[in-house]
């Protein structure tokens, strides 16, 4: 039997009207601009009534596509050349937990490159026992894991550090993605190979145009670096390094090597360009940091959200994302009023490590203006900065500085009209 | 500083040749057949080295596809009506937990209608207070919950009672995918609309030719029942019930309606065509089971299986996966001499209620036949029955009688020459 008395106590408290029967869709959130169909769409005729017309019937051989009617894509950031380029998940779209792989964001420097995964090899050399090459069919009769873990950017938020500058989350913190990844502990491979005692580094190359090359510590390595050939069920997507990739839980996007086809191990590390010209941060100081690996912990409300327009007062569920790269998110906080007054946020599943978790706030909205702030605190006792806290340590120097690793507060403003803007609040 | 002893002493166990540089490939594993690719997928040029020639840019506004090279796609069940059909998810493929959206098994009772989320309602009446309708706009604002579970058709495995049949394990198993969910708990609804005392079931009617309908009892609705909108990080997918579904975690794949319209609350079941001459288990003795809704706890292995060959003697992970309507699956066993000799597998992770959980096992194949079996125990401590077993209570009654809920253990031959196939052992 139901506690019917819980019920009506309850009852009109989520839609203030009571019965919202026949204002169906007086109370929807839109975008300011609806996206546009994605070309090669399949398009369906929409019968008026479904249950009068026999449907589509099941394809042999099929993979599925999504409905004609959603439309969200990644973006383009419009950088001068497009080969050099990246785009960005949609997060205000986002839903749960898993970034879905067709819109996970992009990062890369030198183009997609195409490979036949019956030609790939992982070479692993330098300071090991024995070197050894890997085929394709050889990793995957190796044991394998599969782990849930954010890939964030280190650019992520680049526009954001001097003035709001991109108007949507997606713009903001779209660099960001979340998969369920499957492949290889490195300590797998090192139990085959051997390695020196002497060893202390590995240079981790990909297969792409630019032969993008990391210097990833060994200790790193051995407690946690994947080599994966699966992300969300299946294999790798072509922009995520079909077929083989490095994965560094928690460590910078650039690192994680995608089209991944050569380790190789030193006693120390081979400062490549991506470690001295780029991915360094210059600091307030005038000193700058290299090797800052690990991505600080970092939340954001994607709904509601930059671009939205709220349709009147009443109730809204505040939802977002928190991550870390130092382990599990603690706990999340929520400010309706620009950070002076705190409330915990629901953590909507036990927090993962290196993983982003989904939270969420039940908001009365009374109607008047309102700055929406999301702030979390990781398993260490870190606690994310506000801007002002965070550029007064790294600096504030512009573009050619301290580009790099920005997890402060993000603000969304609500005006008395119900329009969501990026602020600096 | 890395062991160095401990890598020496395993060094060479997974390849027992030792260094395997120059035979890559030697150890591929192939299935007997190789798929076609799948109509319409992009197919780019292979440079011969990726690293000297620029890869394809980021496009703007795109929502990536799978590489050319990969191929799995669901297979339809070849039933002389292909509006009430089904299509079966590649199980030997898998990776992890998740199934890709574009490859989650189907089963449609009048196909599959295209529905303009704009002008979809859900209604809900009967033995409420106050009978409401909500759009998909209203849907969206009430607070959501994300979680990941297992859907199982109750037919699944339907052709192996009597003799082993389909070849593969998405032939024996593929009516069985794991999405992460997300969508309105219908406890939500229930505050909202209010509860007649007598309330203690609903109908729940999908807005396809079928109209499709079942009765679900009010203590699992008010339990664990979602309302979902959501499927691995974005929209359900149309073969899935876009844009709104009933999802019952554990509960018979039919039971979680589709394409979602209605929801029916009454003082006892609706006896619809569904649980009267279809979705009911006759039994040995004669009588029959309806309302059989909980899905027993099953596993399965899906590497090695059926239709794959073995290049060799030597090491092989035999993975699979293990699940229970009834909870968390607590204990999986694997038996590499068909059932005389049982040791325990390793869980990939801890394992979620009501969700597969992948398990493996390190197995040293000495080239001699061998039968290999998975067997789970769920937190309730019911332990997966042999064929024998289950018929010794179900009966074996053909087609027509006890065609649902087999959830016995399965077995694999493999043969000297390393053929795979599917056998009752």
């Amino acid at each position: 039997m139901f506690p019917r008395r819980a019920i009506s106590s309850r009852r009109g408290f989520l839609f203030a009207a009571g019965s919202i029967v026949g204002v169906a869709g007086a109370s929807r959130i839109a975008r300011a601009e609806t996206p546009k169909a994605p070309p090669g769409a399949v398009l369906y005729d929409v019968p008026a009534d479904p249950t009068k017309e026999q449907g589509r019937p099941v394809a042999d051989g099929s993979y599925g596509t999504r409905s004609q009617f959603e439309t969200e894509v990644r973006m383009r950031y419009p950088t001068p050349n497009e080969n050099t380029s990246w785009s960005l998940t949609p997060l205000d779209k986002s839903l749960g937990n898993i970034t879905p792989s067709g819109l996970h964001f992009e990062r890369h420097h030198g183009g997609i490159p195409t490979i036949d995964p019956a030609k790939h090899n992982l070479l692993i050399h330098g300071m090991v026992d024995q070197p050894m090459t890997f085929s394709m069919a050889d990793i995957k009769r190796l044991p394998s894991v599969t782990r849930k873990h954010f890939i964030e950017c280190s650019g992520n938020g680049l526009t954001e550090w001097n003035k709001p500058t991109m108007k949507t989350v997606q713009g903001t913190h779209g660099l960001l993605s979340t998969s369920e990844w499957t492949g290889v502990q490195f300590a797998t491979f090192a139990r085959e190979t051997g390695l020196k005692v002497d060893a202390a580094w590995v240079l981790a190359e990909g297969a792409d145009a630019a032969v993008m090359t990391r210097s990833i510590p060994m200790e790193k390595m051995l407690k946690d670096a994947l080599i994966v050939y699966g992300q969300n069920g299946e294999a790798l997507r072509p922009e995520q390094g079909y077929p083989l990739r490095l994965l560094l839980p928690g460590y910078e996007g650039n690192t994680h090597i995608k089209w991944l086809r050569r380790l190789q191990v030193s006693d120390k590390p081979f400062m490549t360009r991506e470690e001295t010209s780029k991915y360094t941060d210059l600091l307030g100081n005038g000193k700058a940091r290299i090797f800052s690996l690990d991505m600080d912990a970092k939340s954001v409300i994607t709904f509601p959200s930059g671009d939205m327009k709220l349709p009147g007062p009443g109730f809204y569920d505040i939802t977002g994302l928190a991550w870390t790269g130092r382990g599990r998110i603690q706990s999340v906080d929520v400010s309706v009023d620009s950070g002076k007054t705190w409330y915990p946020a629901r953590l909507e599943s036990l927090a993962e490590p290196m993983c982003t978790v989904r939270f969420s706030f039940p908001w009365m909205w009374d109607g008047k203006t309102a700055v929406l702030q999301s702030r979390c605190t990781d398993e260490t006792g870190y606690v994310q900065p506000t801007l002002k806290q965070l550029i007064a340590i790294r600096g504030d120097n512009g573009p050619f500085g301290s580009i790099y690793h920005l997890n402060a507060i993000q603000s969304w403003a609500v005006s008395e009209a119900g329009d969501v803007t990026n602020v600096h609040a």
